[in-house]
């Protein structure tokens, strides 16, 4: 039924539900959630009426050709042009306008007070210029609201709609060319920095190819005595990965505002009997996490399944975190974890990742193998069909 | 004077100055400003007393190796363990604990209310999971304090000590590393997207060489006809470059926190005698700026002595940006653009940009040359030593 409606629909249902007529939103996610767009400059502001177009309001310094194409209403404000007066105060003029003609009241207008994670825009690493004073006066101005309303706004972000699924599929695709590199080039000699800069290199490459025309990698790799970390922060450094070690791969891709988060664990050379036990147990672990996934089932079932098993063939202390996470419209994306214990129950449209791992200092050994998967009607679909063996072939 | 001073005597002059007795930090370029530590997850705070030694609260998942060795006290907090019950809560008990102990009041605590720009943690792109009611917390608890407080805070981050010019300059030294690959691979047949890839994995590589720990770049590469939008915005596409045609590079390098805010323009092969005279007047406009760093020189002098230039040279219009601006422990560091009828006095230790540019849709030609230069007691330093020619020969 989710699933059916469509991402009009889904907004318009939660802002009636939590008695507001409009959403004001900013944030990367929102914005590519809402509208589809991603933004260049993380300065594109969306009104989104529960009737009417919504109206999108872009810095004048923003590229317009991946604008919505229709749709939307699309207004410019004057922000970064050379000693342009005031363009926050312009702004917020704009929009205030806007709810006069639309007959929308300030106390109905729903904003979201999250200052936690955001997915970047598109310019360099650093966060928006946002104004502090502002984003305070919006906060002051229109209507927050309480738990209930950030719960009925939050949820829209777990539930993806078709359209929505195919990017998800799409930034996975990307990924994989990533991955394809990460296994070719996982050697000897090689340094931990040296195989991120290619990976990342090769997912950029597929910008302007068929459907892209966004794609940026974070890929963070550990090698050796440096997995055993892996389960507790994800960083490359300059370490010259040598024979025999197990090679663990951190991939956050993002595609036209979409993201994928994968992990994949390899090896310089053959491993060790009891290094390959642990990758084993891992794989083994997810298995088992993924045949749980479907409709009615608890985030705490699917994380006792794969917890369960790795409990049973010894390394449950070395599984140190939860089993998985929503993902597509972050990195790490909206709503609850899946945890022990989880009582959020699966529907279908939701995207989450499983990823069990086992890290056990003793056997130098960090292992995490990690998947998308799309919630559907009967049970699930994996949108990362990347194979994860530990050699290519396998 | 200023640039005598320690860092820490600046922190506590400033803090003395705003009628305070310690300044609770957390954005990145805060903790990296304040303690030299560039943090992983971007959950760091830092409690900085006037007098006593800092304390930093880093996250249970933080790595240790990179932590400042000495001068500071380092306290974990639960986050990131599974089923940790509240980190939050527990943290906020520990920093009011320390407070008691110094026997420093709430409202003698200093803390930035600024949500605007912040340079990245390590850890991806998304910004760090701070809850946000936290921060809110932290904000009603302690004193964000005026407009003079805010001030005063600020202008530390404008003033560079000797240590951090010189990891300006490493990072300057590693941008490098990045442009002798563009310089080299930028030609006809190659995508916007591949090259910058190369441009980035060249920097990352220099990640475990001497004195380098972290080393990312943000490439943004605009060729031909997108040249001239590099001066709305920073954007690699998938475009393939041709001959003759202008390659314009944006280049955002941070090594171990401390940032590089680099533009080259270079050409896939000869250029038109019209594309060159827009190279050659941005480059003679850039020395002209770089004459007038002095301290003393107010932030508009730099701007007009570039912008009057380029006026008699009858591409006035086309320049449509600001000179320059602070760089080095942000991209875009706190303080003053270097923009007309800037009033900011240069003093020395101040890092900034200079960057002039042209974007002349006629002449399907943009072109911007930028390097990070010093403020010096008798007058300047460009930290930036990289060849700034069409080409790498000249």
């Amino acid at each position: 039924m989710a699933m059916s409606e469509s991402r009009h629909e889904s907004i318009g249902r939660a802002l009636v539900e939590s008695d507001r007529e409009a959403w004001l939103m900013w944030r990367t996610e929102s914005v590519v959630m809402a509208t589809g767009y991603l933004p260049c400059w993380g300065l594109s502001f969306c009104l989104y009426p529960v009737k009417n177009s919504p109206i999108l309001y872009i810095p004048a310094l923003e590229p317009r050709d991946q604008l919505p194409s229709k749709g939307f209403v699309v207004r410019e404000y004057p922000w970064g042009v050379l000693n342009s007066a005031d363009p926050w105060g312009m702004l917020f003029s704009m929009i205030e306008k806007d709810l006069e003609n639309l007959g929308i009241s300030t106390e109905k207008v729903a904003c979201l007070r999250d200052n936690s994670q955001t997915s970047p825009n598109t310019f360099s690493g650093e966060s928006p210029a946002i104004d502090t004073r502002f984003l305070e006066k919006i906060f002051s101005t229109f209507n927050p609201g309480n738990e209930k309303t950030d719960t009925a706004l939050k949820k829209l972000f777990t539930i993806k709609k078709e359209n929505e699924i195919e990017n998800i599929r799409l930034a996975n695709k990307v990924a994989g060319t990533g991955l394809q590199v990460f296994y070719e080039k996982a050697r000897p000699g090689l340094s931990e920095a040296q195989l991120s800069g290619m990976v990342e290199a090769a997912i950029q490459e597929e910008m302007g190819k068929k459907g892209v025309f966004y794609s940026r990698a974070w890929a963070m790799v550990q090698s050796g005595i440096n997995t055993i970390d892996s389960g507790r922060f994800s960083r490359t450094t300059g370490r010259i990965m040598e024979e025999g070690e197990p090679v663990l791969i951190e991939l956050a891709t993002c595609v036209n505002g979409f993201w994928s988060d994968l992990t994949r664990v390899t090896a310089t050379s053959e491993l060790s009997p009891e290094k390959r036990e642990i990758f084993t147990v891992v794989w083994e672990a997810q298995q088992l996490a993924l045949k749980e996934v479907k409709p009615g089932k608890t985030t705490g079932d699917i994380d006792r399944a794969a917890r369960d098993y790795i409990e049973a063939r010894g390394y449950g202390k070395y599984f140190t975190h939860a089993t998985g996470h929503h993902t597509g419209f972050r990195y790490h994306d909206h709503g609850p974890g899946i945890v022990p214990g989880g009582k959020e129950v699966l529907e279908p449209g939701m995207v989450i990742t499983i990823e069990p791992g086992i890290y056990c200092p003793a056997k130098k050994m960090g292992c995490r193998i990690e998947d998308n998967v799309l919630v559907t009607e009967k049970g699930h679909e994996t949108l990362s069909d990347f194979p994860k063996g530990l050699t290519m072939n396998r």
